[in-house]
């Protein structure tokens, strides 16, 4: 099987989650392989084997699963993005969309280094409203978002086209 | 510099946080340092390495960071363990007190196999009450509880004592 086939093959479809009618993509299982995960992080990492990325920025709490292998990959630190109140120290902050309601997530300020290539990561792509709140968190920071790296993408939910217009490299393992 | 010198050189003091009076053990600076965190990984689960472990068990956020990573050197399962609602499928819960008000943590059902020696890990171990409640998750699944892991310890929060009551096997790098 190829990655994508070994990605489909454990993603669990778990119907009526977080709400009736909605059929939630389950990542967890892929936790269970320890190689899966490995094969993961360094297909996430791949595109960029010929660029220079600074850091892996990554959205709690799935985006850290990843984020932190991807980052031992391609030997870099990992900035954490967490809910408002979350971070202790000095932060700054970004509120967004969510489907249901609206959301705030922060990041610590100067952890990223000006024109730093961050490479933001998180599980899943979805409307792309998490990730966009994450780029401005980075831009805010002056850093520079080099691309969006997503295990699975939903792409009835159009977030591909909203964050291309933010950054043309973006990749997906599993698309849905 | 050694591995507890490393760590402490890093680690920064944030007063007044979560609330006024208390001065918080920012581990975030640590992720900084991709040699670092996998030496930190290393070091949690040096103990393990002539003894069988058949899983990683971590509670979101910050349990996730050094936890995959130390699935990924034991080459075993990560089970993830997460606050009330956010898992997707069966699940089982436990309550448990916080220093301030109470919480819900859940895993999975039938993810953790009968009998396997489970190796808990957090980044910070303060009370002790959140080990605890992921310990009576696993042993809820018919797991073992094969040991106790934590980058930072805070020891005047008797933490150490409670869980030595539940498992013998109780690491953490650094102890304040």
């Amino acid at each position: 099987m190829n990655l994508d086939q070994r990605i489909r093959s454990v993603i669990r479809d778990v119907p009526d989650f977080p709400q009736k009618g909605i059929i939630f993509k389950d990542i967890t299982p892929i936790l269970m392989d320890y190689q899966l995960c490995a094969d993961i992080a360094a297909a996430l990492v791949a595109p960029y084997a010929s660029s220079q990325i600074d850091c892996i920025c990554s959205v709690e709490s799935r985006g850290f699963l990843f984020g932190m292998l991807m980052a031992q990959q391609l030997k870099v630190p990992f900035v954490p993005i967490r809910k408002k109140g979350k971070l202790p120290g000095k932060t700054v902050s970004v509120g967004y969309d969510l489907e249901y309601g609206t959301s705030i997530v922060e990041i610590h300020t100067n952890f990223i280094e000006k024109d730093w290539r961050v490479l933001i990561h998180d599980d899943l792509l979805a409307t792309g409203g998490t990730a966009i709140a994450a780029a401005q968190l980075i831009e805010m920071e002056h850093g520079k978002v080099a691309g969006f790296s997503f295990v699975v993408e939903l792409e009835a939910l159009g977030g591909n086209k909203l964050l291309q217009s933010y950054c043309q490299m973006l990749t997906s393992l599993v698309r849905y």
